[in-house]
């Protein structure tokens, strides 16, 4: 639940104390918001990475419904073709930001990083959801080893693993400005789309050997900075989401194999992760949860 | 124990029936070996993946000397400039074959495989011991999530878990036509040099980033071959294997904070890999053992 109003919404109803924070980093928090926004306290700003279409576009569709984020910033790679994000925009003018991000270039996301900064002064929240699967002609699900190509197996960890960690490498400094203010978890949180398939104590059927391995990889390294945070005792709690297989763009060419009761629509499934991301515990903190809230294993 | 003796050594005792293969297949195997070898039998060959030094050297002067595996073929960058390489060749020069391989070059791989198929016809025995920690300027173990660099990350990529990958699909062939003939097993091995840090599961310092998640990687792809081999009912058994810390170039930097008494030796490590090597059971296919014999989970 919202705590200080969105500007486009007013119904702020109760006031949770922010956990203790350095004067200086929560005066450049609130910096942002006095002009604009009806609280002197500020308001909760989440970040959706790959907002485009998908699993991404609707996080930021239920975070602005539900209102109970505050501020969205939603990045894709292309914010004038998204037009899923632009009907939102048009919906959510000024609770909405889009800006661009390619998770192949680290200055597009040091420059997002920047914007935010400026403009909101601190984060609460970082969904990373871009991840690939399947491109036509550069990216294929591999069926069998005779099929593994350098070529895909760099791709897919350059966008799968290495993007979102630097996103959260450059967002880093906002979430520890953040914590949990503006909303009514104690800490921000981070986190990051991989999938189950990505367990190796889980793999049964092997093959997808990219997309498996980039994910695994994705997974270490989420684990890896959630000791980091807990270290330094930042107000940050890292997980990591299996969304459950969605009816998206991902699994378009392959929902012939799917048992129609196991595609979920990605506004439940979005719904259950969200449940997650608001019930987050500090003890949570390095996890690897699926949609329904079960533990997944390495 | 040998079977078929190598060139160099005469004291074959025993002669294990070779599981079955095709016909065409064994032949193929066996042509190689029928001008040089004193059997008609093929001798078992052994591939050492990143031999010009630490473990990997040591891996290949232990085939040799107790001459229980026939034929290494030993592969490194910079053939010429391998001194340790070199003072083996002069030992062991019918048994010992040396061949450039850069792990980032993909044809150098390619080309490895079609010189040891020309040479020998098939391999029983294929250890991946490259990886990088390390390099001045280029690659530093992480200490911080401040010091993540894309291109670190992606070069620990290339190196420590696509690279070995690549090794092993273009081996594959060879493996097959191997599988465990002139050895006391039934099955050709794959071990492929992973580390204990590249567990999530037992991950509790964090850091270090970089070779880690690479290392992750690799284990997942292992265990994603290791089920093809499983499925296809290939006479291949692929494991992982963390050698300890172990006094090499690799850890040579940093062992001012190693305990001597947890510092192996690379004599002793090469020894107790070999052994699990050797009595590596079929049900161990996908799994990643320590050099004492213990499963290190995911
Ligand atoms: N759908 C499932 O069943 C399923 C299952 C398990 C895990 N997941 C994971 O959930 C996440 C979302 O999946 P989805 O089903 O929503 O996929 P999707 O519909 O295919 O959307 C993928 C998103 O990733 C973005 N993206 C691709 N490359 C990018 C780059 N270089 N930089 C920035 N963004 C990039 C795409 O942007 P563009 O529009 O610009 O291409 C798009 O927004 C992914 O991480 C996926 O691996 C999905
Ligand atoms: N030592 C330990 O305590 C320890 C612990 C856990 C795991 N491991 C793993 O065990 C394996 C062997 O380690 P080590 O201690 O023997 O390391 P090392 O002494 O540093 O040797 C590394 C080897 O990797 C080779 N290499 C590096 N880049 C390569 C490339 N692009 N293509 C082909 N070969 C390349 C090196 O060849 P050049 O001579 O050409 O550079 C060298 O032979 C590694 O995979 C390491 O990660 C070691």
């Amino acid at each position: 639940m919202i705590h200080y109003c969105c500007y486009c919404h007013h119904n702020n109803t109760s006031m949770a104390s922010p956990p203790s924070r350095s004067p200086r980093l929560l005066s450049l928090a609130r910096r942002a918001f006095s002009s604009s926004s009806s609280s002197t306290q500020p308001n909760a700003v989440s970040l959706v990475q790959g907002a485009s279409r998908g699993i991404g576009l609707e996080f930021v569709k239920q975070l602005l419904e539900n209102n109970d984020k505050g501020h969205v910033i939603a990045t894709c790679r292309n914010p004038n073709t998204s037009t899923g994000l632009l009907h939102l925009k048009d919906r959510f003018d000024d609770c909405l930001q889009i800006l661009p991000l390619d998770l192949t270039i680290e200055s597009s996301i040091e420059e997002s990083a920047l914007s935010i900064k400026e403009t909101y002064g601190h984060l609460n929240l970082l969904i990373n959801v871009s991840g690939i699967f399947s491109i036509p002609g550069v990216l294929q699900p591999e069926t069998t080893l005779n099929k593994l190509e350098k070529s895909s197996l760099m791709l897919a960890y350059e966008v799968n693993a290495v993007g979102p960690i630097l996103v959260i490498k450059h967002m880093w400094p906002l979430l520890k400005v953040g914590g949990g203010i503006g909303t009514e978890r104690s800490s921000a949180v981070v986190a990051s789309l991989s999938s189950r398939v990505a367990s190796i104590g889980n793999n049964r059927l092997g093959d997808w050997h990219s997309y498996r391995s980039s994910k695994t990889a994705l997974n270490q390294l989420s684990k890896t900075i959630s000791l980091e945070f807990a270290r330094k005792k930042d107000p940050i709690i890292s997980i990591l989401l299996h969304p459950g297989t969605v009816d998206t763009d991902l699994t378009k060419p392959f929902q012939k194999n799917i048992p129609k009761e196991k595609l979920l629509t990605k506004e439940y499934s979005v719904q259950k992760l969200l449940h997650i991301i608001n019930n987050v515990k500090s003890q949570d903190n390095g996890k690897f949860f699926a949609w329904d809230g079960q533990e997944i294993p390495w």
